[in-house]
């Protein structure tokens, strides 16, 4: 049990540990990168896309639709034309990108579960975004906040989850209008890990902030973030007024922001990986800069999200080679500027997880671990493009999320770890299964995933030749059945019950509630 | 249509091409790995790896179980103790390892198959010695000739195969002693790329060298091999007769073998990465020296194959991150000594194709990739540990081996690529759906897996909800009724057939044949 492990249960429980948590909550430390990172092309080619960026930045521009924003872009320098389209010398561009920080921490209502975003730290959440949730015993359905609370559960039980997540799926039994607020209250409540704030509109993300300031206390959280929120890039060259309003509620308050271009390159930008990523790296970097004139320093993630348009069909492709190869180049990219990275996730084109869905994810995955990535949204449950999050999906990409924080640990080169003496005392053709080295070494040598098959073909069968969904499903089953919720200060949920209620009670004259 | 492709029909039908062989074999280049490769680690701890297995070599030594190998060796200046260990002084291992070649080409009984192992080249091969097969409709059964014939089929017609391998499934309805001539005479009459030689004896060796020499002639093979055979260490720091006789016989005829450690850590290795890869590495030194003995400059390549034992169960488990990290560190090693390398996979643990088999699949595959290895064994139809081959399996497989074709080419940093004007052209918010560049570019933009369903769910439901294993089922079934075999000159197949007939009298004096 790590430090951290201990440290979260203290506080949680003081004096007492509970045996059922104790057993369905295992905590891990956030890992750290010990891997080099991939890079996939030299200074030349990264140069060549900067300068490209640059001159889409100042000969081309991106729309800005907000008229704060454009004043505010306006007094900072950048030239605006009539059609909301603002061009940024290379030299605004590059001033402003230099006063974000490299990295800064997320609060977590239980500190142990604090998550460093930036360096070579890696951060793992949930799905987000999906309006149907899929399972092996009710098919495919739209989510509800029921959902919704079942998946707060299963990343707060997750030891590889660092995150809960935002709108892990969407409430759609809810009215959009207050469903920001029942999301919030399910984080807050069900889990105690960091979460992300409401990105709909400014008075969203003011709801975010108020809620945050309640929890955590106005000053704590403007020293250090309590949300994460994700703003997405309308691609080509567009940020919306919604966006934009959030945006500014965020970095004013000094709440992290993710800088997103959303990109299916085809019909979002051109079909070239070059193409796609020189103007994907325009758009966040005009972001980025604008949260820098909003608040210098306030916490900013460089994130890239892209795939590829099936040209056939129409729709997203995840997956792609060449969506792999774009990962790549934004995480060289962010590096270049020394901003924290998003990127990546467990994606698929596949509507159930089968074998395909399987391929996709790691096809995604794995190059977010090799490039590097800082926070990877997506990292357990996405399904059939992003607009279902599955169940079992959910457990079994957290399996691999268990294999990624082994890998990342890196190989230990110590003399005990060569084993010569091993390696001498086992004859030719004899076997290393009880020898000391082994016997020392066995339980954390190698990491065993908990829903992968590993036996004969012959006991799989007597076991019930269950695929892996299967095994997934009992063990959501089991998972949400043994779920006991973390203390919450009866003080602090009053008055976040209270607030919401209000705020209800404004939004939604009408209802009842 | 490729070079490669156009010369490939024309040597096989002069003056002629079959509609529907231009249908169903789409031929493609073996792909130059454009990438940078993947280093896991400095060279500090590779020198502190290498130093050790020259320290397993010239303390601990390597077991020879062949008298004549024994004596090649001494000749040599090795060390031989009464327990038939060989010790190598570093400098002899390093002399001889030097001899080696950093590639060579292997003869294809079609010349435009020839392929070439080593350097940036990368070639893909069948999975190898499974005893099972299993597909959807069947099950899971013992392997048979016939289902021999039907994978060297599906290899002959996967424009990402780039060779046809060797024990492809075990046929198990064929006797133990003949069996490896009626594998080789599938190899040359179903298919026409570059097969592997028998390795179970130096009669086995023999044959695959007579029957290769009837087919290329005698001078061709010795000039350029056209057998490449796998010659397995049995860890720990073993060879044994069997294979020592089939690797004599193959390196004094000039042809490739791939020398093998064939490590399930904590089973024939210790349990951590430094341990496994300090002794592999050994093992593989050893075994290739040897060869350099036997000829110097004999075509051989650098292998490694490991796997973690599940300590819980005793059983193999892939796809697991120690694996990976051992991948990438062997890959190194060859590249130190200037060697092709061969790894990797689309290894499983998983019993059948589902979600498990997907993220294993991929969690050892794109490592082979981005790690540069020359020759990827197992690359499609690998299933429980490689007990099984799968039908549906190896056709999925093949579809990320097109993928992996299309990432291996890197980003095209061209001024076209960069797609400035079309950028310029698009309004923010609007769309490259219709631009030049676009309709210039999209058919050979993105790679897209033709089995894999990219259709809303809405559709994907319409076509029968199908999932990836039911739609590659009907691959296969298309795929086998679609097949015609590639012509043979009859002098040849006449010649080839005698041979076998004449062995099988010998090996089998009282069967009927």
């Amino acid at each position: 049990m790590s430090q951290r492990g201990r440290r979260t249960r203290r506080h949680k429980r003081p004096g007492r540990i509970s045996r059922s948590e104790a057993a369905t909550v295992a905590r891990v430390t956030q890992p750290l990168n010990k891997l080099p990172v991939y890079d996939l092309v030299g200074e030349e080619a990264l140069e060549l896309i900067h300068q490209t960026s640059l001159r889409i930045l100042s000969e081309l521009g991106i729309a800005f639709y907000d008229e704060e924003a454009l004043q505010i872009l306006r007094e900072h320098g950048a030239e605006v034309n009539e059609e909301s389209v603002v061009r940024f010398d290379p030299a605004l561009v590059e001033e402003f990108i230099a006063k974000a920080p490299d990295h800064f921490t997320q609060l977590a209502r239980n500190p142990a579960n604090n998550v460093i975003i930036g360096g070579k730290h890696v951060c793992f959440a949930p799905v987000y975004g999906p309006p149907y949730v899929v399972d092996l015993a009710r098919g495919r359905r739209e989510a509800t906040l029921a959902d919704f609370e079942s998946f707060v559960k299963l990343a707060y039980m997750s030891p590889y989850m660092h995150q809960s997540g935002g709108t892990i799926v969407e409430p759609t039994d809810l009215p959009v209008d207050t469903r920001h607020l029942d999301m919030i209250y399910s984080h807050i409540k069900y889990g105690d890990k960091a979460f992300m704030g409401s990105v709909m509109s400014a008075d969203n993300a003011a709801d975010s902030v108020a809620l945050a300031q309640i929890l955590f206390g106005k000053e704590q959280i403007q020293a250090q973030p309590a949300l994460l929120s994700l703003i997405n890039i309308s691609s080509p060259r567009r940020l919306d007024d919604r966006m934009l309003g959030a945006l500014k509620v965020y970095a004013r308050a000094n709440q992290a922001t993710i800088i997103t271009p959303f990109i299916l390159s085809g019909a979002m930008a051109p079909v070239t990986v070059a193409g796609t990523v020189a103007q994907m790296n325009a758009e966040a970097l005009a972001g980025i800069a604008f949260t820098q004139m909003v608040r210098p320093g306030a916490p900013v993630v460089y994130g890239s999200f892209q795939a590829t348009t099936d040209l056939q069909s129409g729709a997203p492709v995840f997956g792609s080679p060449e969506s792999q190869q774009s990962l790549y180049l934004g995480a060289q990219l962010a590096r270049r500027y020394g901003l924290p990275y998003r990127s990546g996730g467990m994606f698929a084109s596949a509507k159930i997880a089968d074998v395909q869905a399987g391929y996709e994810s790691i096809m995604s995955m794995l190059p977010a671990v090799l490039g590097g990535v800082n926070f990877v949204l997506h990292a357990a449950g996405w399904l059939e493009n992003g607009l279902a999050a599955g169940y079992e999906k959910f457990v079994l990409d957290n399996e691999l999320l268990g294999m990624f924080h082994k890998y990342l640990l890196g190989v230990d080169f110590s003399e005990d770890a060569f084993a010569l003496d091993s390696i001498r005392d086992v004859k030719p053709g004899g076997h290393h299964l009880g020898t000391d080295h082994t016997m020392r070494n066995f339980r954390t040598a190698f990491y065993r995933a908990e829903l992968f098959d590993y036996n004969s073909a012959e006991q799989w069968v007597i076991d019930g030749a269950k695929d892996a969904n299967q095994r997934a499903h009992d063990k959501v089953k089991m998972m949400l059945k043994d779920y006991e919720p973390p203390a919450l200060d009866p003080a602090k949920e009053e008055e976040i019950r209270d607030y919401i209620s209000q705020r209800k009670a404004n939004l939604l004259p009408d209802a009842s509630e």
